[in-house]
């Protein structure tokens, strides 16, 4: 018979020890008996997704828990924000995540979101934006797409183009838009920035006259009337996890650039009606995607994104009842799925510290049960009992060969 | 006083759990006092041969558990096998390991052994086959040995060959024989596969009208009427283990493969009377040749084949009834070498497991005893008990630099 697995990654779900629990994490507080069920009836250890003391992003770290050197194949965000939210991106293209932002008549920054603008008002913008001609760049097209609120993604094809070029996102109110500058001093770097910049500049011109925002300025919203541009990134040239292991995977993530790693690495995108990658989303009805999913795909990425988000806001509560949903979704998986034949792993892509609310460099907790793992003495899943488990210390691109060898997808080495 | 190691490595010991054993693994259910002694008065861990999830050759394996990177190290199987059947391979030679088998009148395979072949039998044929001349390539020269029955090397001696050449056995009953082929577009590769080719032919053509095949017809065995030849390779070019280590090294293998790499790696072969590669073997006699070899080595592979074969034969009876005899073994060397100057290492190169009948990328266990090891608390060997040991998790290529640096033959890095 054919062994699949399950990978559950919960973003940002790994904790330092918090005051406010009582020095606990709040993996160690939450009630979780089907987490600990996993630890309990298979094998537990530690995970340094990037390397020790190395804060991973999502990105990174993700593409390291699917088998890949974050180090070697990481292009920066923009390309993968951008295919994560259904933008063709192509090797030489570069890509940008983006905001609709609102500016004062000097450039400076009053609203970073516009308002959290809606999404139909944004899709207004974008239609508006995507019309708008590069006469002084013949060889260059842009692709411009709103996703969720005043998220967007802006893709350059063409050639002759660089990533190596600056923000124009000054990432705080009050402060002024800024030029993107080149990064380094070649050809392309020089060309891209201009490019960019006239971008902003044309974007700033159409925005500030378009009915939607002169809607919104009635309405006594913010008008979107600039665009920020940060994170730019091209689509890294990677092997699939097809041709690699030889397996059909699928991804079930909310977020887009959780989605856009996933169709890097070759990856079918699920979609889940009620899947928002907020604390409000439809938690059981992925666990039931991605039970289904076994029916169609030997390797399924399940990704929860609040755990991260509660853990941002600095809210140990809403993290602890984040973390009691994931539960019951392995309950469900748990229950549902054939344990002889399915592997389940569950850890994090990083730890959100609650005090810091930032990324930081701490391991991991991982536990893998199924069929034929080495069970250990872990009866908790947590980042303490954890870290006593037969997995031992990994490092985050040594799991998926683990998952892979326990179902017989690992090439042999030798004779 | 000079301290000394034998590192006793037992083939495919290591296993998963297996529900037949109450999802035990064999060595968790076999009788083994004296392993578990190991345990108790040594250091335990687990090791990874070659890296998380990579199902180990026995042959890459052996080169990382004897201190070398196998990844730098490994050049195919052929030469290995050749040199551990006698056969002198240099650099620049290629080798392949051949079978004598039985092909009917479409070069279609009857029996991949040759009804596995008489070593008498084979030795005539070989004898025939030595003499052939390879005419039409002046500048290479061949030689040709049988080994255990239908098992054979071939080594290509001369300039301008290449290892990039495929096999030309089909590795199943019913298919035809293939034609070797280039696996790089050189010329070196297309001109070796062109020879292979050209032998093949000469070979099967004196084949069909030996005597001995003739006599074999006779008696209703099937003629070993073609040669098939796989794993091309090169001899690896590395440090000896004197000249890594200042050590004088031997080993204790039936099977080529081992003798091969031992050989390689600079150990002298010490032969045994009953040794034999098979469950049947004198372990007994291989435990008193590995005790004697301290008073004139300062290292002593010993290796047992038979844990490996009863895995590939999805045997857990007699794999447990293997381990028990290994677990014999090294109650022998227990009580006779001096347990105050020797220290003696036990591992597996690899997991193989019962249920796939596979090599698996799960990690190994490892125990060392000896007179000044830091003692942890594990008291049982296995793949469980072993996880809790004071060595953690190593990699293959670690474990020899361990050994060397308990007897002091590690080279201080700084001052």
């Amino acid at each position: 018979m054919c062994s699949k697995v399950i990978l559950f990654i919960a973003d940002g779900m790994a904790d330092r020890p918090v005051k406010e629990l009582g020095w606990k994490t709040p993996l160690e507080v939450a009630n979780k008996p089907r987490l600990n069920q996993m630890a309990a009836t298979g094998i537990s250890g530690i995970i340094d997704p990037i390397a020790p003391g190395i804060p991973p992003g999502s990105d990174t770290s993700t593409f390291a828990l699917l088998g890949y050197d974050p180090i070697k194949v990481y292009a920066g965000r923009g390309a993968l924000e951008a295919m994560g939210i259904g933008l063709d991106v192509k090797p030489g293209d570069v890509a940008f995540r983006c905001n609709f932002a609102t500016v004062d008549e000097h450039m400076t920054v009053l609203d970073r979101r516009a308002g959290r603008i809606a999404n139909e008002d944004a899709s207004g913008l974008s239609t508006t934006l995507q019309k708008i001609k590069l006469v002084e760049f013949p060889r260059t097209r842009f692709t411009f797409k709103n996703a969720v609120q005043h998220r967007a993604a802006l893709v350059l094809h063409g050639a002759g183009l660089s990533s190596a070029v600056s923000d124009s996102d000054p990432e705080s109110v009050g402060k002024r838009v800024l030029e993107v500058e080149p990064l380094e001093r070649t050809k392309a770097a020089k060309q891209t920035a201009h490019l960019v910049n006239t971008l902003a500049h044309e974007f700033h011109k159409a925005l500030k006259k378009d009915e939607v925002n002169v809607e919104r300025i009635k309405r006594k919203l913010p008008p979107a009337n600039v665009v920020l541009f940060r994170g730019a990134g091209t689509v890294p040239l990677v092997s699939s996890l097809q041709d690699r292991f030889g397996i059909k995977p699928a991804c079930i993530a909310a977020v887009s650039l959780i989605r856009g790693v996933s169709k890097v690495v070759g990856m079918d995108l699920i979609d889940v009606k009620g899947a928002t990658g907020t604390p409000q989303t439809d938690y059981m009805a992925k666990a039931r995607a991605a039970a289904r999913a076994l029916s169609k795909y030997d390797f399924v990425l399940l990704h929860v994104k609040a755990t991260d988000v509660a853990s941002h806001d600095g809210n140990a509560k809403l993290k602890i009842d984040v973390i009691e949903k994931i539960d019951k979704m392995m309950g469900y998986l748990l229950d549902t799925v054939d344990m002889e034949s399915v592997y389940i792993a569950i850890t994090a892509d990083h730890t959100t510290s609650l005090l810091t609310r930032n990324h930081e460099g701490d391991v991991v907790p991982v536990a893998i049960a199924g069929p034929e793992v080495r069970r250990d003495d872990v009866t908790e899943f947590n980042e303490r009992t954890c870290a006593k488990g037969g997995l031992h210390r990994l490092r985050g691109f040594d799991l998926m060969s683990i998952l892979m060898g326990l179902i017989g997808k690992t090439k042999k080495f030798g004779s």
